[in-house]
């Protein structure tokens, strides 16, 4: 089955652009809705970082190290790589006896704009707590000193790479189709889109045991702390506190998207085939509305779907729109 | 006919993502070669510059004011906004005894790595200067002085406009579907990539008179400063020199990309339907190699589309293809 058509740019009452994807709402019986291929294979890059996260906590490695929520939720962040973020990795690393250095997550500028600006304006390269992903890394370091693991943690045959693979097609019900090496350069294994959204309904129907109670304390600390697991303005952070705590949303490079809808019981993936971003972000705004968690007219639904688009000089130049058969 | 796929995106040996599109290589006499679907209606946006210029030249007002290629290829410029950009549109608009203040572009952050960094850090606001449509409006203001229009040149109905649409349904043999307001408040006109190829081509094969002469000069402005025409490292400059000065190429938002060129006769119009500008310059890059205008192995090719894609660390992470059917 091929990729449907989900979002539309419109400009001057024409069609400009449009984005077409995949996209599944599961129970935890299976699909409940779904648009284009559920079998297509993806790569769920940061939108599995739950996932990845089950072996830190199922381990006993995360209450070893006493972490709390918030080093949960930056486990689970791709974060803007603000002080907010970057403070509280440091301050982590730090009382497992580790440094930024420990970390093989590589160094990227941060989005958070001051301090973007201060790096900018002091000509200070950013270091790797500023990688968005530097949450994950920390917490994978957390259970490699659990395991006593060597320090190459993200090479995939090390224990800790084989732990997420384990819980990863545990929850997802599927073996992995392949494997690639993410922009962190941490393995980021491939499922069906189905599957990314079985997980996330299993994280929303969490059971009793190990395994569930890691899925509650994971989902828990993301919806107690939406501004690590992304940061300001971001899709993440806004999305979850409009749906007032009823959602926890993950984006993923390559226009991944899922949510985990507790009080529904229900899970989502989805996937733009062409990558973008902006589709992603439209696409998961309009499931929130569809499923009656987002409010059509919010700030945040304007932002990301349903507001009219202007030009630097404030002019409306159009609007993105659900694209017929999509959910409304 | 719907679009074709021309770039993929590969991981760990799996498809993550791909780009579809329309794109269209025509001579003087119509289609050569096409994929997806010519008659598609598309926004040219910014892709279409060197059209929107062709009354400034047409009318005598670029020699009315002294106009020489420098002010001709910044009129068909999507600049980064650097000082070599910005200082020459200032230049120009005091010799017609006008500023910044009556251009209606609107003002923007400089893509221009030093620019940016000095408005940031001196906390400057970017000036209409260095939106990347200065230069265009510049244009614009010129051919108004000539023919004394009103301060509002960027509305419809105004004669500037007027004339740009009378000579973009000339050039593209079309007459345009309609028209949105583009990104730098500037009416822009709808037609199919076989139209806009077809423009291409004509500016390509440019005959005796008045608008051979200015498709000539035009073209002559954009290949003799591809650094005008954009910037250090965006496409339209380093794909220009790669080709030996054989090509003028121009990319539009939304992931339009056409090329002029002169020595085979052709025009190349392209547009991908996701609006991603990744998708555009790789196939702009196919299509170059295509027509032996680029070497495979060359900088510019490996950068937009040959060349494998590394992470934060410098680790091959996959590598762009163009896709089965795609030309090579």
């Amino acid at each position: 089955m091929t990729a449907a058509h989900l979002i539309e740019i419109w400009r001057g009452g024409l069609l400009e652009s449009k984005h077409r994807g995949h996209l599944v709402i599961a129970d935890a019986d299976g699909i409940v809705e779904a648009w284009g291929d559920p079998a297509s294979v993806i790569f769920p890059r940061s939108s599995c970082k739950m996932i990845q996260s089950l072996p830190l906590v199922e381990s006993g490695a995360a209450d070893a190290a006493g972490l709390g929520s918030e080093q949960l939720a930056l486990a689970c962040a791709s974060h803007n790589g603000g002080q907010i973020h970057t403070n509280r990795v440091e301050a982590w690393l730090s009382a497992l006896g580790l440094s930024e250095a420990d970390l093989r997550c590589g160094s990227h500028m941060p989005r958070d704009r001051d301090e973007n600006k201060r790096l900018t304006c002091s000509e200070t390269s950013p270091c790797q707590l500023h990688n968005n992903c530097s949450g994950k890394h920390a917490g994978f370091l957390t259970l490699n000193q659990h395991l006593g693991g060597s320090a190459e943690y993200v090479e995939i045959d090390h224990p800790v790479q084989q732990a997420v693979r384990a819980a990863f097609e545990e929850v997802t019900g599927e073996r992995s189709a392949g494997w690639g090496v993410d922009g962190c350069s941490a393995p980021n294994f491939a499922c069906s889109v189905e599957g990314l959204a079985r997980a996330m309904a299993g994280f929303a129907n969490p059971g009793a045991g190990i395994r569930g109670e890691a899925q509650r304390r994971l989902v828990e600390a993301m919806i107690a702390h939406p501004e690590l697991v992304a940061g300001e303005g971001r899709a993440c952070t806004e999305l979850m506190r409009a749906t007032g705590g009823r959602a926890a949303l993950k984006t993923g490079a390559e226009a991944v998207f899922v949510g985990i809808l507790p009080d529904l019981g229900l899970g989502v993936a989805l996937k733009i085939e062409d990558g973008s971003t902006r589709g992603a972000e439209a696409a998961i705004a309009a499931v929130l509305i569809h499923l009656g968690l987002l409010d059509e007219s919010s700030l945040a639904a304007r932002r990301f779907l349903t507001g009219q688009q202007s030009n630097w000089r404030g002019k409306i130049t159009g609007e993105l729109r659900r694209a017929e058969g999509f959910p409304r």
